[in-house]
Parts: C-alpha cells; sequence; structure tokens
C-alpha cells in the first residue's frame, strides 16, 4: 500500500510541473483525505493553494482538516470570505471547535464571521467546557429519534438530517431532551418490520458520560464496550453530544505519548517529534534534568559521609554503580508496569495491598536470583578467575546481600509512589523511571554502607 | 456512570441470595454485555453458569466472548454439547478463532465438533496466518456487494445477511471475489434514489491491506484514515475478510503495553498486571536484570581501573552518580521519543539525519544548561556555602565539562541506537531506559576520568 501511495505521489508532482490540472483533479477526488492531506504537506508553500482549489467542496473540507496547523492557517490567510464560508460550512462542529482553538485571533474572528449563528453557538458551547473534558471533544451533532416514531420514519429521519451528521451510526431517542434509549442503523435495517416503534427496540440501560467526564476514561469506556460513539449528557442527563470513535482513538494515543514523555522525566509536548524544534525540546526536558541532578546531590551527599569507610576499602567503590544500576531497574520496572495498569483501568487504588503482596514475592525471587549471580561473579569471576584479592567472601557478602535487600526496597518504592502519586490526584506516569531511579540511589547507598560498615566493621 | 454500575451489581448479588432468578434476568438482559461478563467474573466460581444460564442467547454470547479466559473454560466444561452449540453458532469467526487459539486441546476439539462446517473451515483458515498478522486478527464475515446491485437491492441484501456479521456499516464491492470498490451504509441510506447502481456511488480508490499486513500497521492506518472497519485482500487482492474497529483499538492498546514494558527492561507479558502470578512476573524480570546487572560490571572495571586517581581526588568519587544519573536521564528522554515517534509511524529510518541534528542541537542546549547549574551549585553551595574544601575550580572545572560532555553524548546515542535497532529488524523499544543507562553510564566515567586525568593531572 505504501509503495502505491509513494508512485502517486510521484505521478501528483510530474502533472503540477506540467500544470495538467484536469487530470490532478481527477486523480485527486478518489484519494482518501488523510492522504491529499499529506500530499500538500509535502509540496512548497505556495503551490498548496493551487492544489487545494482543485477539491470540490466537501473533499475540500475533509482535507483541510487532516492537514497541520501552519498549512491551514496559510490556507485560511489566503482564502476570500467566499471560500472560507464553502469550507466552514461544510466543517464538523467538533473539528471547527479544534480550528478556532488553533487559530490566531485574526483568524479565529474571520471563521466566526463566516460560520451561521447555529454553528457560531455550537463552537462557543465546547469551547467553553475544560481542557481534557468530554465535553470539549465532543460534537453537537447527532441523529435525536422520537421514542414514538417508527422504524421507517427513522430511516426518513436518517436520510434527511443525516448528511451533516458525522456519525449516523447510533441514533439516540430522546424525550424532552433528556436520553432515554439508544439505537444503532443495525437495528433499525434488522427490525423485523417498518412499523415497529422505536420504544420497542430501543436499547434503554443506556451508557453514557457527562460533559465533565475525562476525555481519557470517555475513550477507555468506548474501547472496553466497542462503541462507535459515547453520548454526553449535562448533569440533568440532557443529551448534548456525542464522542466519535476517531476522536477517541485519538485521545488514547495522545494520552499514552503523553505518558510515555512523563516516564521518561519531559513535559508532555503536544507537537510531533519531527516538527518541535531543539529549543521546544530543550524546555521540556531542562526542568526534569535540572531537578534531577540536583536531587542526586543526595546520593553524593551519602558518599562523601562514607569517604573514610570507602577509603578503608576501596574495592567497594568499584561496585556502586552495578548496585544502583540494579537497583533503579527494579525499581523501574514495577513503577511503570503499576503506571501502565492504573491508566488501562486494570488496577486501582483499592488494591493497593495486592499489589504490595505481589511485588514483594517478585522482588524476594528476584532479589535472591540476583544475589545468588552477583556473589558467584563475585568469587568465579573477579576474585578466582580475574584474580582480584581485595574481593573477599564477606565484601561479596556484603556486596550481595545489598544487591537483595535494593531489589526488595526498589521494587516497594516502585509499586507504592505511583499509587500514592494517583491519590493525591497526580498523573502516576511522573513516578517513572527517573524519579524511582533517583530515589532507589540514595536508598541503595545507604544500605550499601550500612552493611558495609556492620559486616566489615569499618 | 461507575456507581451506578456498582449499586447495580449489589443489587445482582442480593436477588442470587434471595433466588429471584427472574428478576435478575430481567436486570441482565438491559445490561452491556462487558459489565454482565464483570459482575459474573466477581461472582464465586460455582455461581457463574448459573447466572449465565439466565441471559438470552445472543445475549450469552456476546458476554460469553468478553469474559476472562479460565471463567471461559470453566462454563465450557459445564456445558452440554447443545449449550455449547448454541454460543457457538452466536460467536463471531474471529472470537470463535480467539478462543480456540485459547483454551486446552480437550475443550478446543468440543468446539469444533459444535462449530458448522463452514465456521470451522473459517476457524482454521485464520488460525492459519501467523501471530500478528492482519489475516490473524480478522473476521471473514462482512457484507459483500456486486457493483451491478442497485440501493434498494443492497439495503435489502444487508437486511437478509446482517445479522450475522459483526460490521454492517461498511459493505465491500466485489467482482469474481477481486475487492472493487467500498460503499458506506450512510452513503447508501443517504443516496439520492434507491435504484442507482452501486458501481456509480461506491469508493473505486480502495485501501486495503495484505493478510500478512502487521497488525499495527493495520490499526495504526485504520486510526489515521478513521476506518470502521480495514478490508484484508490475499496477494491476488481477492477480498478474504475485514479487521474491525474494536479489534484494532484493542492491538493498539496490547502494542503500547508491550513497547512500554520492553522499555522499561521487561519481556511483555499478555496477562493483566494483577492476573500475573509473582513466579510469572518474576520470569518477565529477571533476566533483563541478571543482563544489566552484568553489563555493569563494565563501569566497576573502569572505576577500578582509576582507583588512584579517585584515591588522590576522593572528592570526584562523590559526583559519580550525579553525573551518571544526568546522562542516564538525558539519553533515555531523547531514546524514548524517538521509540515512541516510531512506533507511531511520525518517524522514518531515512530522517535519521535530522533527528541526529536535532537532538545535538538540543543536547547542546541541555549541555550549557546543565553544565551552568552544576557550576554555580558546586561553587556557590557545595564550596561556598557547605565550605567543602575539597571543591576547587579546576575540580567544579572538570565536572562540569564531564557534565556536559555526557548529555551530549548521551542524547546521541539515546536517538541512535532505537534507529539502528529498527534498521535490524528489533523493536526499538529494546533500546530505552535500561539499556541506553548502561550504555551512558560506562561512558560518562570514561568522560569523567578523562577530563580529571587531564585537567588535574592525577
Amino acid at each position: 500500500m505504501k509503495e502505491r501511495f509513494e508512485i502517486l505521489e510521484t505521478t501528483i508532482h510530474t502533472l503540477l510541473q506540467a500544470k495538467k490540472y484536469m487530470t490532478l483533479r481527477d486523480i485527486l477526488v478518489t484519494m482518501n483525505p488523510n492522504d491529499i492531506a499529506q500530499t500538500l504537506g509535502e509540496l512548497e508553500e505556495e503551490r498548496i493553494p493551487l492544489l487545494f482549489r482543485l477539491l470540490p467542496k466537501e473533499l475540500a473540507a475533509e482535507t483541510f482538516v487532516e492537514m497541520e496547523t501552519d498549512a491551514q492557517e496559510m490556507l485560511i490567510q489566503g482564502f476570500s470570505d467566499t471560500e472560507l464560508k464553502e469550507i466552514v460550512d461544510e466543517l464538523y462542529v467538533d473539528d471547527a471547535a479544534d480550528l478556532v482553538e488553533e487559530m490566531p485571533a485574526n483568524v479565529v474572528k474571520r471563521i466566526l464571521k463566516q460560520a451561521t449563528p447555529e454553528m457560531r453557538n455550537s463552537i462557543n458551547q465546547i469551547l467553553r467546557y475544560p481542557e481534557n473534558s468530554a465535553g470539549s471533544i465532543m460534537t453537537t451533532e447527532y441523529v435525536a429519534l422520537r421514542p414514538n416514531m417508527t422504524v421507517a420514519e427513522s430511516i426518513k429521519q436518517i436520510r434527511r438530517k443525516g448528511v451533516d451528521k458525522e456519525t449516523i451510526y447510533t441514533c439516540y431517542v430522546t424525550e424532552n431532551r433528556a436520553l432515554i434509549g439508544v439505537v444503532s442503523v443495525k437495528d433499525l435495517l434488522l427490525a423485523p418490520n417498518d412499523d415497529i416503534e422505536i420504544s420497542e427496540i430501543m436499547l434503554t440501560n443506556v451508557i453514557s458520560v457527562t460533559t465533565l467526564a475525562d476525555q481519557e476514561e470517555v475513550a477507555q469506556m468506548m474501547s472496553k464496550y466497542h462503541f462507535l460513539a459515547m453520548p454526553v449528557v449535562d448533569s440533568d442527563n440532557r443529551m448534548v453530544g456525542i464522542v466519535t470513535f476517531d476522536d477517541a482513538m485519538t485521545v488514547l494515543e495522545d494520552e499514552v505519548t503523553e505518558d510515555i514523555a512523563l516516564m521518561a522525566g519531559m513535559t508532555p509536548s503536544e507537537e510531533s517529534y519531527l516538527k518541535s524544534t531543539p529549543w521546544e525540546m530543550f524546555k521540556h526536558r531542562i526542568p526534569w534534568l535540572i531537578l534531577l541532578m540536583v536531587s542526586a546531590t543526595f546520593t553524593g551527599m551519602i558518599i562523601t559521609g562514607f569517604e573514610d569507610a570507602l577509603a578503608a576499602q576501596a574495592v567497594l567503590t568499584a561496585f556502586i554503580p552495578m548496585l544502583m544500576g540494579t537497583g533503579g531497574n527494579s525499581g523501574s520496572q514495577s513503577s511503570v508496569m503499576v503506571i501502565r495498569a492504573l491508566s488501562l483501568g486494570e488496577l486501582k487504588l483499592e488494591h493497593i495491598g495486592k499489589v504490595i503482596w505481589k511485588e514483594i514475592r517478585t522482588a524476594v525471587l528476584c532479589g535472591v536470583a540476583l544475589g545468588a549471580a552477583c556473589f558467584a561473579k563475585l568469587i568465579l569471576v573477579d576474585k578466582m578467575l580475574l584474580g582480584n584479592g581485595d574481593i573477599t567472601v564477606l565484601v561479596a557478602g556484603v556486596i550481595t546481600l545489598a544487591m537483595a535487600a535494593t531489589v526488595l526496597l526498589a521494587k516497594l518504592v516502585g509499586c507504592v509512589l505511583p499509587m500514592i502519586a494517583k491519590r493525591l490526584g497526580f498523573d502516576p506516569a511522573v513516578m517513572a523511571s527517573p524519579f524511582i531511579t533517583t530515589i532507589v540511589d540514595a536508598l541503595s547507598l545507604l544500605i550499601y554502607f550500612m552493611f558495609a560498615t556492620a559486616i566489615l566493621h569499618l
């Protein structure tokens, strides 16, 4: 498929060079809007409007939605008022609201001027909801049916009103604006006869979310229930809009990208990797680096505190990185698993006891295995094979014990901290590797030096 | 919503105690299959079949699909052949194939015996495709139309055949089994009149995947194009099945979970966190821990190699954790961003030059900022405020220079390794924090000691 698309792109460039606009138009109308947007995005800027104007109205609007923000702005700047109105009229309300949110003030003014009063109202309504809420990603366009309509009347209603609705496949049954039922186009088409009333075939135990529900939760519910659209109601169960499945998929992807950035110690960015400038990347990365660098001072202070012990047994210094590394890795394994399970909704805060008990048993297994491997390596490789005379059985014992204890502690800290963060209302993802590693580094050093002073009498 | 569901669960438990089975049935039929499955999952094992048998056939099958594997097995063991046949008949082919894949041999035998010869064929066909391919997650049930059918005939066809098809909203137009067009139910319902032929309204530039396409790529294409279903064709463009959007969403979630596990140095597990036993978790975690522990030996060897230098300037030891930590964090920031961008398809291998150049500029910014912060902290806090006499301007200079150089190198290694892994056909996610950290640890120590010996003449 990819190859075919690349061949198509080359053809389009060639035709553009040769100014064969009618042929170009014939090719473009057969393409998917997303692919057209991608093709346009790779042209020189001054050619984009030229190619864009070849598109028929509806396809133009669909392509416009898929384009990058800067290309959208450039196009609008070049549009006449009539051209802008044609695009705006074809947009779904949720896409129009996204556009208004991303454009600079002077462009927004022009867009809103061209929108119908109805659309202007809907856009404003959507923009009023807090960021990341169901209300902010919903569209106010959906197919509403009445309970006493027949199947035939309903299908007629869909045919009459359906053109403007993003998803017609799930219809919502309302009475005095309250959401009382759901019926799918499949149910309508497969109904035993056309005269049955909607109230007889609709599902009445409707699953819905409120406008203020978190968008990630909404998307996860849609995935769990296999919904094409999720109805959004206000606090009085009055239907106000729907979230469509494609927006839910985008939300899931964005939230994952955000979690992953946080887990690696970065402020999440809305830009894609290739679009971010080094300066933006710097701004997203430096705060955490500075914070973690400063907090690493504690580990330095611990080492300074045990300087005399280290001077007496210099061999101990060489195993600091191994201990800290293993501790960090053990801790981040646990924290990352817990963070992911929390964000998938598999794990709830009430499971904390189960989690700790599971991690303790895992940690004991890991600690014993790592300790054994570590002791064997110290004695067999370092002492006997490489002839490192500084490694006595006692020194190996200290390192092994410190290793096992560090693993246990690291796994405990790793599983508990994300749950505490969640309890306190933070995103658990901030409690991933970098943070855990810093804490575990300090703890592992303390344990190491405690064992060393106790066992080796330093 | 969640609260309402919990109240419902309590009600169900109470009714079950009171043996009010008819009331229970009335409640269950209004519930979503996923919620019923969850409710059943929380009952004592011996009560599950009792409640399950209250469900009408179709709802029973839908609920069955949503249940955990062990509960499914337990139910099947208790089913009579007739009961099993009723469930199997209602299953979609892709769900049946999943079931067959997960059940033990004796259960599989019983399932296949109850399946119609047609379904048995389809199941076997799906099972023959390699794991993680489009073929292995597709269903062979879809609505096929002929190009010369009218809209009215098509709708009649959907009504007649639609009950058994998982997704009826996208219909596929075939000629001699070849996929030549796509038409949505929306197009059919909104067609100007009922006598238009499908060939006039169908989309002919069909986007499809082959049976061997990677499931993650398929899911990402569906997300990009907002598809409800993706047609799957064989190497001769003959239609063989469709991947539905709910399966695509599951694929995306599973692939992310897998990536995140790999990124934290674990072998991915198919079990959810709460379902995994400590022994399983141990097996997924220990190989990486041992590997990384052993590779940390190199850092130990580097330290041993510079033991004399460290003995001469003991203060240098205290800053090893800070250097290694900052290097590790810088590197994992870059690697994780690159891994995510690669897996979203935003980044291609051909961008490697751009990526390196972007990371170099970011690294210079980060290096300068961190170096400055580090130098200021050493002089102002450690030397002047805390009166640590061992820190001279030269020592602070060594640490600062090593810090800046480490950041630069860490970011380079961090962005290049995942791309090399991808080029070699590995999952780039294995090149995340733990791996990068281990390499960067060694590099940062080498740099540190080189600067120290050169500048401090040790």
